[in-house]
């Protein structure tokens, strides 16, 4: 056994499974592909990479198997889908990731086409199955809620690293204590007896994260940037969104600003010099159209009527997260009940998480009253005016 | 300036005028009177004091008004009154203050006649008021909501020190945020604007802390079982309540130990060996007549029913905790709001507090089937029964 | 298994035998007994008690017995003595024990009459030999070292804990890699390759803890006036020392203040009145005869020359801490090697340590001038005559 | 005041000065340059960046100039001194300096050239001298001290900084109480009264980070490798020194990875396939002509010897840290003293530090024994023989 030093998690320790797994060119590269993707641009300190991160998730996995009663197999498939969940990822995580997935066809956490080579080769050789992984990695069976579902060790490790490394108080969950009560009552994952409440905290703890981090309106000014960029990047044809999904973030910087078409963004970007908010406002205030079409559409509009270029606005129409783990399962008084129905608190959590939805209209500094001005005219005065 | 350790806020200093009322035997009592009371029978780490907390506030305080516009004699009246605050409870906090409130008639908070002595002397030779401070102490007047009220700095200390000390990842709020945020507005105390979040997650902090800790199912025995002993110890004529209240926890210990009527309980305590709970039901499923009546004539009937002592019963009705927290007033788009109006989060954290409602009996382990039996005769089975 | 929450390893579990253990007068006692007895008067928040101690130097043995391979009856014995391994402990700790040890001949680790009672019971019940037990408290024989030795799981704990609860940064060591690393080469404990340095940072924390908390200057002062107590206690024969040394930290409190011999200066130390250093000198500059004569007859000489009731002076001599962790054994290269001879680091800390030996004189307040005049006279200045 | 948040010192507050100053393409650019090079390669968690670490520095500067008497020039002097002191580090900081500092003649703290541009006209608009502030960055002066000298912010920084991100225990010093206690006398910056210890912390702070972090052996190698590389792209001449100098770490990386003369050892790199220990040994093992001629020649000759290519053997002699904070002074009993003289620990550690001189012979796995043997046979066995 070898044990690397975590800051969260302390030492923890890899066999030589896992350690031949860690060691493949598509885990190292996630040493290089930022957890938050520009969430650094909110918070310093946020560049921890998802590296790391899969390597925490590979141990609380691990600490939850050894309380489970699985046969060595099951083990391996669940502790390695753990460790190499995130192989899927594209440079800069969720913020690069849908552009890839519209053109590629495929989501972060569907790596069957990622499973052919080093990784998989480690994986057959000790007797797992790449698939089996794979549909681990997506969530699906019994065993796969452990990895990806309402109650998994993915968020439990990255809740309480995200805010480690922003320094935001409010991701810390006793995942301990998660972690030691995961049982499997009727084949479903569930946590024992006494524990709404380390549930609740669990939803609590993303609640909070959601608008503080994940989604703090700079955030997503420089993710709707960023995702304008990769489009163009894409769509110019210099190169391929397949290429793009393996790139870490270095290679993907560099080719931003290698291009014509996004070097000015990407300048922006790493200067910090970030478009500012033309319009943000809850959505019950906005006319649908401009939330329900395409947001190209709405941007071209918008610009035509502001008198400045289609490349300067930016249409951004946050949609809630979902709660999932709403949906965990508790035992309460000896029975399986879900937590959105045993815990008051859900539906509290799930209205403060619809509150937070938004329609912004993003611009540079010096036309911002124009782009204002527009987007008020077309969607904001002309709903009220109804 | 001196500065004293304090293991959650660093270094904190304390001027002359400070420092002298740190050193009065009213505040030096406070070291030996736990912060939680029993507590640390469930958590064996909280043995923090009313000393350290009372040092946390007055930490807050000093930075809160650093941000805000006051003179130097209202600076020095709401400093002396965050860090006196506490010279009125009683040993183990709230566990016995309860007791010694029905026959003393004042609460903690109710201080002037502890003003008298060596507190009330440095005041005054510091030309402040000691009425004045007793008055902040309790939270009236525009400054008084500083230190009691429901942005005062009191919570923002003991929530994240009963965490520290517990051990509970769930009382972490932003404090220094919160602190530097504070601002008057009309006269009201206010958080400025962009913090609806930051006072959600102070709500959510003594949301989770509750029912962790202050009111974990184990700590409700032990305090029950004080509050008896207290209780007697009163009656008994051997020590009067007032003599109590200036009590710390070492001689209060040893005066239940030095009686008949309180040695038995106190041993139990002392080793730990709790009564049961032989009920513990939501309150909805429990006959009126066992919640509204006094403790003590439901636990006569119970103890007379099952056959046993009626010294031997124990009743607790927990009712739920007020969420002062949401009467906190934040300014959002330049106008100040409630709290409660402007999260929907709010309604879920007091349905939450709500659930926690129950009516417990607790007795020695060897008769908890008999009290069980007859504690569910008389009030549940007949409540099902209509 | 149940679990019970602890700041600095999160859940402890302990099975049924670990529990009765706890459950016993013998352990809960140790839950009023503060762990570093008076250096709350310096770092307010040091009220954690010997009982959390005694869970966390349990929860190390276990982690250490998992990777060393031994039996079920070895187990049981080393992780009961880590367990009660305090139990002989007398109130305020180390504060009050030496009085209690020249009166009753024990020092605080020999417990086998402390063995007769419920842990006894407990121990005999699980098949373990109580003898056994109080063996391994004393550090006797191979497995011995790792309850009381250079690398014991005792002090690992205690140094972390101290650093937490007294909030200065100097304890911090890598505990679960020291743990982790321990193991057995012809019967003697050694730190595995590559671990010198692991070795050097628990040495380093123990030099630095020292000087800023187990000898602060401000600590010892506290310390003298609370043996001086002590001592009269027990030669005024209202208690006898065996007495003591069963006692609480309430009971102990509250006989101080029962007797005339004892009052005032318990209410010194509990109003924080404390005596003053009248002299505070490194032992060189002191004549001999101030430093090997015992402290009662220099207390006496200095007295009688101020013009002082000799009651009213203390004398100090501080010896040099032992820096038993010098000696731990570490594997390089292969081969065990004694720390001392590993290390260049070692005699740097020993020589740093050995600065720190003081010869100090206290007094109330108000003779300070006079006594340290006498105090120079007697032993300084005719010394640097010399 | 805009607050900007950061794990380890909250919130850190700027005014419009310093902000404009973080504003800069200069300051930004520090983003991404992890502020330790290759050691995440060690400690997957350390991709702190050089970024984060200067809004520290500038924060203790802050803090430091609250409690000292200086104008408003000066102090503004100093803090963007503190703010923009990393702005001429290369890219993987210290792990390519060396390099580009052969090339271009001028290490990170000589950034006179760098002040020409936005940090240079943000200074003059500020009424601060560019040329001033360079001097304050390479320590000179009565203030340059505090930037850049035995008691800088620069280390309290990075020392706990360094610690929070690889999860290592040992980097924790009191940097709040250092900050305080700072002080000029006779115009050198001295620790006021009662800090030896104080002082003596942060010198085994570093002291243990070293070994530990900045000197871990495989950092060394990595670093090693990224050297040789760095040096072949400079003298391959499709890039300059000086361009280096202004990349960040996404420039960097791409343009080694672009070329055929770095791409391999980049590829390893990234994949972390590093070169492995052939020899090392300490210095006093090891024939002087390996260790004073110049690297390349003592790896070609390894080579040669070896009979394999000579780009396939790196040479790494490691020189004892310098401890400059043994040069620090402080007060002792009102007079001011070196801590050398003062701490009989210095020493110790230093000695510590020169046991630490190791010479290191690096290459491929596969050609480990051949390496081996051959430096073995030309500096070791000789030496040995002698």
């Amino acid at each position: 056994m070898k044990t690397i030093k975590d800051p969260l998690h302390d030492h923890i320790a890899f066999d030589e499974f896992a350690l031949e797994l860690l060691d493949t060119p598509e885990m190292q590269r996630l040493r290089n592909v930022r957890q938050l993707g520009t969430a650094y641009l909110v918070y310093p300190s946020a560049n921890h990479s998802r590296f790391e991160h899969s390597m925490g998730v590979y141990h609380l996995a691990v600490e939850a198997l050894d309380n489970l009663d699985v046969d060595d197999t099951l083990r391996d498939e669940v502790r390695a889908a753990a460790l190499v969940h995130d192989i899927g990822h594209t440079p800069f995580s969720h913020n690069v990731e849908e552009v890839v997935a519209d053109h590629v066809g495929v989501e972060h956490d569907e790596v069957d086409d990622l499973l052919d080579g080093d990784v998989g080769r480690v994986l057959t050789r000790h007797g797992v199955e790449p698939d089996r992984v794979a549909e681990l990695i997506q969530g699906e069976g019994k065993y796969g809620q452990l990895v990806s579902g309402e109650l998994d060790v993915d968020r439990m490790d990255y809740l309480v690293r995200d805010a480690y490394h922003t320094g935001v108080p409010y991701g810390t969950i006793d995942n301990r204590r998660l972690v030691l009560e995961l049982d499997y009552v009727d084949g479903e994952l569930v946590l024992g007896e006494g524990n709404v409440q380390t549930a609740e905290a669990l939803l609590i703890a993303r609640a909070l994260m959601h608008p503080t981090v994940y989604n703090h309106h700079v955030a997503r000014i420089s993710k709707a940037m960023l995702r304008r960029a990769t489009r163009r990047l894409v769509e110019s044809g210099v190169v391929s969104a397949e290429e793009i999904r393996r790139m870490d973030d270095h290679d993907f910087v560099v080719e931003l600003r290698s291009h014509p078409e996004t070097r000015e963004t990407e300048r922006r970007l790493s200067e910090r010099r970030l478009y500012k908010q033309a319009v943000w406002l809850e959505t019950h205030a906005v006319a649908d159209d401009a939330l329900e079409r395409p947001a190209r559409d709405v941007e071209e509009e918008v610009a035509e009527r502001a008198g400045v270029d289609s490349g300067d606005v930016l249409v951004d129409v946050s949609s809630p997260p979902d709660m999932v783990e709403s949906g965990a399962r508790v035992v309460v008084d000896g029975e399986v009940r879900g937590l959105r129905e045993e815990s008051r608190l859900v539906e509290g959590l799930e209205r403060m998480q619809g509150e937070q939805d938004r329609f912004g209209v993003y611009c540079p500094e010096d036309v911002v009253s124009d782009v204002e001005e527009a987007a008020r005219s077309l969607y904001v005065d002309r709903s009220s005016a109804e």
